[in-house]
């Protein structure tokens, strides 16, 4: 299984929903070109992207789009659902238990953690809530890899250690904390605070400039 | 006001998460070297990114942590909280609602929409639910600027176009959706499908080489 660049994976889902798209619309072929279009990337670069997942178009027809979903959402493994448990169930921890999109991503949480004892035995969404204590016993014998991390920015770093000293090879960190660890653990950050940086600038700068 | 780079704005909330932490433990001054150190960043580049913020260290002595937060805070005006509506109450759009990190981040939602009637008029965490039928007027008449879209993908550009034809000059996108706006309508995407897409990814690609 080769490497995808970053750049080539972080596209993929905008060329998958472009797809979904252009199914819900009733159409069955696409070319490279209309994808390019909708998705506001260059064709070459979409051609190459689209490389990645060993498909090949038929030349002046395309692809034919539900061939292209499935080969586009096998190479990101999202038709293989893997188990992955959440630590931090506050506002954004609960969304996420509940998101059904999670489990069209390949995603499913199987657990939940939080420090609050008053949340440990309850259920949220079907899945159950457990104190910190259970941690290090239920995750090693559930055999997890990928965790979520949404607990405050403060505990962040011990809790994605705790995550790592037991077998966790993947983070997917929702918390704005950098987190310091070993250089063969996968780490992806959902930086909101970043994004929420630049809209608020963007946004001061804009009226700044219409009040002259 | 001058434009920030973009790469600086999305760096600028690491510095101040660095902040907060020193501050907690106590600290009271901090140098750049020690904020690029903590947060990975080369010193030569946190140095460039604190000087748009036009704070002046004390050479050998480093900055003051308070006075260093409130200029990263104001830079990204963060101390001014603007007001803001979200369409669509879903699992994500009830986080958003509950997050109380947003007012701290300047962003303070003061009203909701929802397609479902069922939720008009009701309230969550203090901020009332309306209909969809409701937002061309409410939106003009409160003069709100900026608008989080957390509708599902297929609704999205739809409920943008909607939110710009009624003076929405920025959007914080949630969806998957790509959306066709105007060059100044302000977009921030917060990508949890790419995110998502090369952890996955990742994760397979690891997998595959220990069974290999």
């Amino acid at each position: 299984m080769d490497a995808i660049p970053l750049l080539t994976l972080k596209r993929l889902p905008k060329y998958l929903e472009a797809l979904y798209r252009f199914k819900r619309a009733g159409l069955k072929m696409v070319s490279a070109t209309k994808i390019a279009v909708f998705t506001d990337v260059h064709m070459t670069q979409v051609r190459k992207d689209l490389s990645y997942t060993g498909v090949v178009g038929v030349p002046k027809v395309g692809h034919k789009i539900d061939h292209l979903i499935t080969a586009i959402e096998d190479c990101l493994n999202w038709n293989d659902v893997s188990s992955c448990f959440l630590v931090g169930v506050g506002h954004l921890g609960k969304a996420l238990m509940g998101f059904q999109e999670l489990h069209k991503k390949g995603l499913r949480i199987i657990a939940a953690f939080d420090a609050n004892p008053a949340l440990a035995g309850t259920y949220y969404q079907g899945i159950q809530i457990h104190s910190m204590e259970k941690f290090t016993n239920l995750i090693s014998r559930l055999h997890v890899h990928i965790g979520i991390l949404t607990v405050p920015a403060e505990v962040a770093q011990e809790v994605a250690d705790q995550m790592v000293a037991n077998g966790v090879i993947a983070i997917w960190n929702f918390t704005p904390a950098k987190l310091n660890l070993p250089d063969d653990i996968i780490i992806e950050n959902v930086d909101m605070s970043s994004s929420l940086a630049v809209l608020s600038r963007r946004v001061a700068e804009r009226l700044h400039v219409e009040k002259g």
